[in-house]
């Protein structure tokens, strides 16, 4: 993509309202706009990243048995006095009225829809378990939205939703998301942490929030260093081996790892010294159990073995792209701008062209672009007539993994130059070789 | 997919709601299922179709230049006081007061916002021209929503908007769209034709709806049957070749064809009567030059070489992808189901094994699949423990493009049939033949 053509609105001022790192840089590097108080517009870059998340979160979500479905934004206010949450859910809940007056609402989460699609074709525990999920629009209308996408109104969720025939069974479909989310995580480029979250008047433990660590995360964290590198299950890992799974889960959760919320100091003391960590995180995902709760008021039942019939065991698993879009932002950023993990990143490579009009210059910049993109790379080349200054700088602040940097000097002997935005590391190379060196990584 | 593992609501029953065949058999499918009046989930097998309709018209839209955005859903009120739409739209707006009592709506079309995105970043006719899409959902709160995804409050819409200096300028942006809608239309397996549409108070010729016919289309529609084998240009078109665009655009509109409400009786007459088309046909993109309607109110100016700011001139440009899916089975469909065309199937093979639990037939079916994946083509496997003739009814039903037939008779002898849904055509082939004479088509 060339730059001149594309569509990256650069802010120069850093806009005041951001009160958070990210926000900041999604702003100054035109990846969202403002549209209404935590209501954005994704612009190209910020897309392309929003997208990169969602395929990384779909392919690991199918990897692990579910499937996906696409719920309607809007939802009928029924449906939710059916759960008996209609009334119970409170001013978050953006509710509406059509033209014929009927009461319909912007469905904050899916459990309801989700449960009558579930009851509306499904009788028998042979047609268990599934777990439907989607990756939709959401509304909370947050009483003072703030910190960009980070905690927008209007956000985009992958919510997915399990049904099993009894509690055991469901712990698996549990356990099947618990590694999801740790393989999903990890190819993100991000470290999540399991940590046991609240399961209020439901019970039980199969409640966990996955947290990031990043300086400037929302809450105060503490865990025991071990999940700092504890290995995260590989693409080939067996999703049917019951024990297996519930051994990685185990695994997982045998270290001490919570929330301000749940933090017990008596039990953190009981951690080697050297082994504590207490810092700040984000929460990136949340994984609940919640039995029957939806099942029985709104008469999701499937028959069982024996003949008679049952409540379902549901739960609810939810990721947020466009979170995570800012949180990794939180993560992974300098002084001059944000640094992509490669996953995620917009285009995998900044094409910076010293002097555009050099002959020279401009036929070498075309055959790299050609070449890369034949590798199967992504560039976005800056072919605007713009002091190498301002193209660096526009570079860094987008944070595209890799700068290759084209001028006349270094081209009269053959060379260019290759920088790794994350480290800053630069090497001088010829141009044929740069496909395989970025490759290499 | 293992259909035991998938899910796939299928309905014995024809739907006494559905009006059309399109509904009933997305319906009866398990494509979709209905929410709330004319809000509807797209189950597994819809979304599959809805998001390879999808690929397609963002893979044309990327080939023309248009650069890919996403706005909200929910937008500003104020925003559209600007333009004085506001007031003007009547009851198909769905209008909404978020908790603060601030005033919000479901967007039903995008160009406010679109026009703020562009004139808070955009200052000069260097920056020009361009061309942001997206593809998002919208709302219009029809009094009386019917016929399923073709006609639903909640729909999938791709609208793009142009920017350009002048007519001249704005008139090679439509021109790009018009030639992309041809193309993407072709892709889909649609042979779709321009027709003038009404211009209204802006006036000019540079408005058209591109209608397919179908029996049960919505409107009567007049053509020349020349438009049936007209040919659409390649994919190596030349976007920027501005008289070449003119001239493809020039002969899809050299002859007649004029949908019921800008027939002229007198103008068709002159059409050769062998060539005379009278039919059905269903509205699947408009397209609309409206100069400077939005900028001027909204002050989305630029500066022109002369250096004096002047209003830029837009156009929309809208496909909508669910109703795309409906009109297609509209266009495609027999009595015993879909017939998918190859590029929006949502899988390209139904997998029917006669005797489940037969060694032979499962590892035959088995190692088919693998090979078939192999080969990149995608398998819906039916292994459920279930009679012949439901599973034949259901593969012709959901209309995957083939069927491959693997019995114990037939494996007897190293055979296995092969169906074309679309013809019916069968022959007996050996399985490891089979990736090579699927992909030869």
């Amino acid at each position: 993509m060339r730059l001149s053509r594309y569509f990256l609105p650069i802010l120069r001022e850093t806009p005041k309202e951001a009160e958070i790192v990210s926000h900041r840089l999604m702003l100054r590097a035109g990846m969202i706009r403002q549209e209404a108080a935590g209501i954005y517009a994704w612009l190209p870059l910020g897309l392309r990243v929003l997208n990169k998340v969602c395929d990384v979160v779909r392919a690991e979500q199918d990897r692990a048995g579910a499937i996906e479905i696409l719920m309607p934004t809007i939802q009928a206010a029924d449906l939710w006095r059916e759960s008996g949450r209609y009334e119970a859910y409170g001013k978050e809940m953006l509710r509406l009225k059509d033209r014929h007056e009927r009461e319909l609402l912007y469905g904050p989460t899916a459990e309801e829809v989700v449960t009558e699609i579930f009851r509306a074709s499904t009788r028998s525990y042979k047609d268990l378990p599934k777990n439907l999920y989607q990756i939709s629009w959401k509304f909370r209308d947050e009483v003072r939205p703030r910190f960009g996408t980070m905690r927008s109104r209007e956000f985009l969720m992958k919510d997915g939703y399990s049904f099993d025939i009894d509690q055991a069974a469901a712990r698996h479909s549990y356990n099947k998301v618990f590694v999801s989310y740790l393989r999903t995580f990890e190819r993100l480029g991000l470290r999540a942490i399991p940590m046991r979250a609240d399961t209020g008047p439901i019970g039980g433990d199969l409640s966990h929030e996955f947290i990031i660590l990043a300086k400037t995360g929302e809450s105060e964290v503490f865990c025991d260093q071990a999940y700092l590198d504890m290995p995260v299950p590989p693409p080939s890992v067996d999703f049917d081996d019951v024990a297996g799974l519930q051994g990685v889960v185990d695994a997982w959760t045998s270290h001490y790892a919570a929330t301000d919320e749940m933090h017990d100091e008596a039990v953190f003391a009981e951690v080697p010294e050297a082994s504590r960590l207490s810092a700040r995180g984000i929460e990136v995902g949340h994984i609940f159990y919640f039995g029957t709760k939806y099942s029985t008021p709104m008469k999701a039942v499937v028959t069982g073995p024996d003949g008679s019939e049952r409540p379902v065991h549901m739960g609810s698993y939810g990721i947020g792209p466009s979170r995570l879009v800012a949180a990794t932002i939180e993560a992974s950023h300098d002084e001059a701008g944000i640094i992509w993990p490669d996953a995620i990143a917009p285009f995998d490579v900044a094409l910076i062209n010293l002097k555009v009009g050099d002959g020279a210059c401009d036929t070498a910049c075309a055959e790299i672009q050609a070449a890369l993109e034949t590798a199967g790379l992504s560039v976005l080349y800056d072919d605007r007539d713009e002091r190498p200054g301002a193209k660096f700088a526009t570079a860094d602040l987008i944070g595209l993994p890799w700068q290759v940097i084209v001028g006349p000097k270094g081209l009269a002997e053959g060379k260019i130059e290759l920088k790794r935005r994350a480290s800053g590391e630069r090497e001088t190379l010829d141009p044929v070789d740069l496909p395989a060196r970025i490759r290499r990584l």
